[in-house]
């Protein structure tokens, strides 16, 4: 039995063109016109409709214990508002305290997922501590184990983050071993010290927050990491890239020859920093890290997504209630926990406000959300793409449907959306997962525990070797 | 009747996948597994090897009278290399003398390709003159008549250069026409000047072309173009783009959200000007506008094609024999005429020299050599990649034979090779031009004439309208 | 019979300390603490004051044919007015009519000048064709006639400029000379094209002045002049330069080993570009070419004088009659006379909004408007300082004085003031030119005819040689 | 009874002209013409010869204890040595030990300089901690004893190095306290990660010094520097600036308005990294930090300091004995002692290389080593200038006399000189410190002890106020 997409146009990080897509065991297996069709074939008809890829999301918080509280999504809800989203792939943090065992961390996060997820889904190793012996074992297990990818602070010094020694011993380690290492960028130090400034002149409103983290903070973080990974000559990858000094030094850094790659998040194209001026504690729902950015820096992202110095678009989804958790820093702005919803809402956003206003094509939707992180973090080509051999996650879409973005439309598990109000255009009609619908016109038809670990392997293996 | 292509690796600008492909009536039907063969198709076996979409050089010149000779290859020696060397599109430039007729012009190099031509080709018209109606016209003639990009010159003073008020004029009236303008981007005015202090000076070898055409010239021209085209609210294509002078001023312009792209050519990533010091006047084989550079600028050029910057690499095939047509200029390095095989070579230098190297991948060598030219010139999908629906212009690579270049291995009608004796890898087993074989193993299987006149559209129609 | 100031502060380019300072036969003396009175001496007492070197304005057109009309101030009541503003040197533009005679045009400047300049005066010669015997020869004449400046307009296309061939041609001859060569860096193509495009869409308004010369065409043509300059070795000086673009290329001209100067003029400083959007075309008041720039550019300026990227802060007087000269482009933008007054203004508004405000100290104030000018043009040390062996010209100044710019204070020949109704602080107290008083405490000493012609020496002679 | 100097030319910063100066009670009175003689005056004969202002060398290490030894010139021989070669004026590194009591820190350096300089000397304090109450009081202590200048240390991590938040601290104390803040600009955490591996490779030679600490890491910390010092709102000073990279950091600063000095040493302008080649443990004696560079940053340097990006030229002279000291180093690059002696060679290496070859003129030579140091620390006008008022620290230098750099010439108590055999060329006739002569043609005149501490004052006061 096959599952056979017919008379839809196809897109892909470089093709568009109208053909039948079928997909046996759970594997996009013939790509042609006018396909033959079985009787017991499942025959999804996508006239006038676009198929797309399932996007691919690299950065997710699910289920994570973070300043005293923990995300509001879990594996389950995370997972279903994704594909719901058109996403059908998530690669979530699991982060180690400090001292912690990296293993025991990894153990811990799969058994937050499993017999959750309804996608696919693969995981990150935070990186809180390094320059020992049982670290560096524990780091090499974890490739062992299928996590290719390690992620490091630069920012929340004291808990979290490294020290420039630690993170030039870590990328030279990920070098050896054929891992990726992401970095978070920010000077948390000078954070620190801002923070307590503002603190002790007795501010206390969201906007703090962002006074406590200037762009030039990010841009002086960023800089640094890439000077530290060419010195230790190994990759880098920059998550949640937000502003235009950060972005200039990725872009110096790669016309040099270097090799950097850098994320940007939909709210760092979507919003100015105004919105911290609202009244009502409403501007704590941005509150995150690093934060929204004042004017000209969006732009700026925009024209990086346009260029190719931005190569991801992720969303640092991190959702935390407004009415109970958010409402934690109500009288203290470092109080409240960073972070904010975003991964069922990641391809409409890019949709509506990227593609339709011709700010960036099709191609490079598709590219930054799902065939560039898919190959990034070494899924590609089984996920990311459509193509003969590669996992039947489809995504039937309607270009034309228009909508109104807010909670009512998302299925995250959290009281509020950052685009309340806002119009949408585009409908996820059909969302496949190996080849089985998760979604269909509003509908979750998928299982929670259907998604798999994705066992990532080392090496950096440009093609052909 | 079909033809097969069985079991190869096929690799596109996004995707490597193993595959079959089938083409009908000249067109790709079907890629899958296992695909049904009938007895009358014809079956090529691609085990082994890669399966790569036929590549598309958007700068030739064929038959092309020019400094008192004409180009040593014409419509059908010069397709024919192309094909042999993996190429199975051109766009070639017709050049209007200084108040010719635009249309005329185009005619004249209709009769130049017709029952020539082995692949399909395309024109642009070079406008060398602007600001009447009648050249007004002339130039949307053309665009009726399927010719939609136009170049224009800063360079070559006084005969084929237009001043920065007319270059403003075409980039307005392109931009309203949807057409695309190329521009060779050297400031004239010096380089005459330059070549003329030279002359007066005594100085006579070809050494001095290059001394006489500084990079500085060509960034200069570059900045300044790009400055026009934003006046003018018109996209910008940088042809042969050499240098990292100009290759910054393109960076800087994209990073500012101006729509620009550039093309290079492999001599400028493979030579350093070094080669002008060759005895013998051997250094006459290299003479070339703009010239080879100093060291330095093919490891930026080598950068640029990496990030994304350089979109295209193209070749400016323009051959002259050595021995008959660049010794006019024995005694005076300004009567060299101007120009250097390549189209033949093109593919396979960036896979052995790029590729191989690892200082590109196989997605980046495809994408510039074939989809993104393609793309930007109006003839994606229809060529420059492998998807449903496309051209059945196919090759059949053999990514591990071993050759060495030169005047014994390329197909050109000229009596040099640049490469000549150099390493090289990579073979072009079968090459087909809508589903008919034209190359197999060494052996021309095409056709005079059989290639088709590629009648593009206007519009920059950014997906979806 | 000497002149002695005592009891001043003395301020130069450098130092600041109080001294007596003593004038014999035009020329500084003796610098000292209680210098000796002789019962015939004319004794000022500076107590509580600043004594200055007199200022050096190298832009100024005086008496000046252009668009049909002539400059409103003459050489008496220009130089009056510069001297009540604290300025004791002009040198002042001869400019060609194309193809005519250098030398000739060199007389007529000096016969506007002659019998009614109150202070000393030098010529720049303006030139408007080059590249035949005739010009050459009329230039080398300049030079042995004491104008070792020769200027050339990029702007002005078809009336006064020159193409960039002539420019490298005048370059090189110029560095053979000893001479310096000034240049007026807009792109008058374009601009010409911009001009042509907004008449024929009826747009009359002064604002399409500004609109049709963006920021972009300075800074494309200043980077421009600075790669021909590179290509001749020769040294180049931008007259004002108005915006970031230009002011960046200078920038990384410098620091990269090159020679070259720049200007900027006050008007550029203190205002935006919406002085254009005032009612009852009083924007004309600042159609002026570059025109004023939009709000960031003034910023970038400031930053540009205070880290010495611009060297010089000249006027470009050059002022036209409102009621009766303004008006004559009052239906077509591109007819009103470009230019305002501004040379007795200069050094008020530099001290209230430069000094006053921090953004430049007073030694910056003084070398850019005295010392660097001199010094640049081949007056130093005889202008533009206070040191033994200089001429004495010199300024009490009293920095504690305020007062309103308009034209009841300034004493320019014209109907208008840039500044009408903005306050400023200092005052001129005494000027003195070669040791005579020209001004005092608001009333005119002076002697048309008493200032003279300076004859200038080529030779680029950095000390010591 | 006045001294003297009578017929020289005079050399300022800003101004050059024939002049006699005569000084009292060891101050300028007078400068002018024929300045009349008393017959107890003692009487110099600058005929043919230069004045100078006496230079500062605002970054010396006299007698400082480091790496397990002391640096090999004391506040005798370092400013006897000072004095010969025509600098008059010293501000040495009091440096505390890490939670060491500043003022008993400055005690201890009170105690070594007093009773054995022989010209004046002030003092900036070493901030190797900070963020206690205990910390804060010494550093206003040391500001109210005449210390106005703090340096902090980004290298040397784990003895001398204070993190980001520490220096932000003592940026945001040091601008309410009018006082400056210097920086030693390398990552020391990356450069002990470097040092470590290569000694865990067996690598021993002083070559491995400078691979330890790549420019990279000092335009890295340079950068890092700059935005901390923004974010605190306070001036910054970079000591001894070598690559091109952080200059670029303090251009790109300075342009955007930031308040950032620089200074360089000779050395980095002399010498590229061929030196660490050297046989026979030669390369030790450039063992110093930041190290020399390769070839390219020199040049950069020099067009900064034409540009003016570099204001100061200082020494760092910090001797360690060849034979003795630097030995220590002989089998762990390591532990050689980092320094190298220069107080005595800078006026003279700048002088042949920079002012004779053309790169800088005179007024940049005076203004770098003089003038702009004594106004970036608080010493002008007293120090740094010829000026009426100003101490009468004055140099008769002639600039025709030619030597031989070496310890043959200079005065310096070490084995070496960085300069051996090289030639050179001027003459520092007589040296007067307060109207005193210290030296004269080759002999010592002065006396252990005539040097005062120089009692600086807080504020930034940007005359006039």
């Amino acid at each position: 039995m096959a599952t056979l997409i017919r008379n839809g146009t196809l897109l892909t990080a470089t093709d568009r063109y109208e053909a039948d897509v079928s997909i046996e065991d759970g594997v996009i297996r013939n790509i042609g016109r006018d396909l033959p069709v079985a009787p017991e074939d499942e025959v999804i008809d996508a006239t006038g409709r676009w198929v797309l890829p399932g996007a691919v999301d690299v950065h997710t918080h699910l289920d994570m214990p973070f300043m005293g509280t923990v995300s509001a999504d879990d594996f389950f809800t995370g997972t279903r508002a994704a594909a719901a989203g058109g996403t059908t792939t998530v690669v979530d943090f699991a982060i180690a305290p400090r001292h912690g065992d990296y293993e025991q961390t990894l153990d811990a996060w799969h058994a937050r997922a499993e017999g959750k997820a309804v996608i696919d889904y693969g995981f990150h190793m935070g990186v809180t501590w390094f320059g020992t012996p049982e670290a560096e074992t524990g780091l090499r297990r974890c490739v062992a184990r299928g996590v290719t990818s390690f992620k490091c602070f630069m920012a929340y010094k004291g808990t979290l983050s490294i020290d420039d020694g630690e993170m030039f011993g870590l990328l030279a380690l990920s070098r050896d071993l054929g891992a990726t290492v992401s970095v978070h960028a920010e000077n948390g130090s000078i954070v620190e010290a801002l923070v307590a400034r503002h603190r002790a002149a007795g501010h206390t409103d969201p906007v703090w927050h962002a006074r406590s983290r200037p762009s030039t903070l990010e841009g002086e973080a960023t800089s640094r990491a890439i000077v530290i990974a060419r010195q230790a000559g190994a990759p880098l990858y920059i998550v949640h890239l937000t502003c235009a000094e950060a972005l200039e030094a990725v872009r110096r850094a790669r016309a040099a020859g270097q090799e950097v790659h850098a994320e940007t998040c939909p709210q760092y194209l979507m919003f100015t920093d105004e919105v911290y001026e609202r009244p009502d504690f409403e501007g704590a729902k941005w509150v995150m890290s690093p934060p929204i950015r004042p004017a000209g820096h969006p732009e700026a992202l925009w024209a990086g997504l346009a260029d190719g110095t931005l190569e991801v678009v992720a969303t640092d989804h991190c959702p935390f209630q407004f009415a109970t958790q958010k409402v934690m820093g109500k009288h203290d702005f470092s109080l409240i926990p960073n972070g904010a919803p975003g991964v069922g809402d990641r391809m409409a956003v890019l949709y509506h406000y990227g593609v339709k206003t011709g700010r960036i094509d099709v191609h490079r939707w598709i590219d930054t959300c799902s065939t560039r992180p898919a190959r990034l973090f070494g899924l590609h080509p089984q996920k990311g793409t459509l193509a003969v051999g590669s996992d039947g996650d489809v995504v039937v879409f309607d270009p034309k449907a228009t909508f109104t973005f807010g909670t009512a439309w998302s299925e995250h598990a959290v009281d509020y959306s950052l685009y309340e109000g806002m119009p949408g255009s585009g409908a996820f009609d059909v969302v496949l997962s190996r080849g089985q619908v998760v979604w269909e016109r509003g509908t979750f038809r998928g299982r929670a525990g259907a998604g798999r670990f994705l066992h990532r392997f080392p090496g950096r293996t440009p093609f052909p070797e």
